[in-house]
């Protein structure tokens, strides 16, 4: 909460930065719950598709099992100074089902479900919510997707 | 997952990076969950004093309320490149109770909840267990604190 922080952006800066962190970034920050109510929280690698970020974990992990339970997600790109807080229903997409996803995730994580011997499991994350703030300036007019729908 | 990552760091080495973490971040991402299940993350800032992190959130947040219930925090420092995992108990500061903390706490981020309108409460997460690792060669041997215990 520094007072000499840059004036905040605008919807449509957080906008375009948001879509450019889901293009380039290659980690997020994903937690998850199980029913007892533990939080659990790891960096995953995701794929930015264009509609949903999809990551890829083994089935038997706690966020693979947790956030099938859920079928919600809570995750976050950027840094603590630089955030991206995103909301969304999890899907799973069995191996061998989008061939294509399969490649980009790939490419962009550097690493192939496919080929792994533990059973993986690639989790769709659509954002139905989207926040974006820098510092304590910008907590005022951080939502940008709500419902599934950009703002303005 | 890179195939090009530096040698993985000692146990040493990481214990020391990991205090200098402690001491010199401002920011860390902290992982919750209510009864029902429902993770939720946010970063907060933070003051390390020796033997806890301390973090400072209104009583009526859904952070607050979560680790209230719990008892129980997972939070992280760090990048998702440099991560930083600690696991701990949760214990309620009153305010006024140890004034010299909380005077640390306000020069260590920047804010001084005494002063707000907003009821806040300080939370204390001693570490139980603390993992770190940087790239994909250092997922053995993360493991540096367990059962309160640093490790060798």
């Amino acid at each position: 909460m520094t007072t000499n922080a840059p004036p905040p952006r605008s919807r449509t800066q957080r906008r375009a930065d948001t879509l450019e962190r889901f293009r380039s970034d290659v980690d997020l920050w994903v937690a998850s719950a199980d029913e007892m109510g533990n939080a659990y929280l790891v960096p995953l690698s995701f794929v930015w598709e264009g509609a949903a970020l999809t990551i890829a974990t083994p089935r038997s992990s706690r966020t693979a099992r947790n956030l099938l339970r859920a079928g919600e997600a809570r995750v976050a790109l950027g840094t603590t100074r630089d955030v991206v807080i995103v909301e969304g229903s999890v899907e799973e997409l069995p191996i061998g089902a989008d061939p294509q996803l399969e490649d980009a995730h790939a490419a962009a994580t550097g690493f192939d479900p496919r080929t792994l011997t533990d059973e993986y499991v690639y989790l769709r994350i659509a954002p139905r919510t989207i926040r974006a703030w820098r510092e304590a300036n910008e907590l005022e007019g951080r939502l940008l997707m709500r419902d599934g729908r950009w703002l303005d």
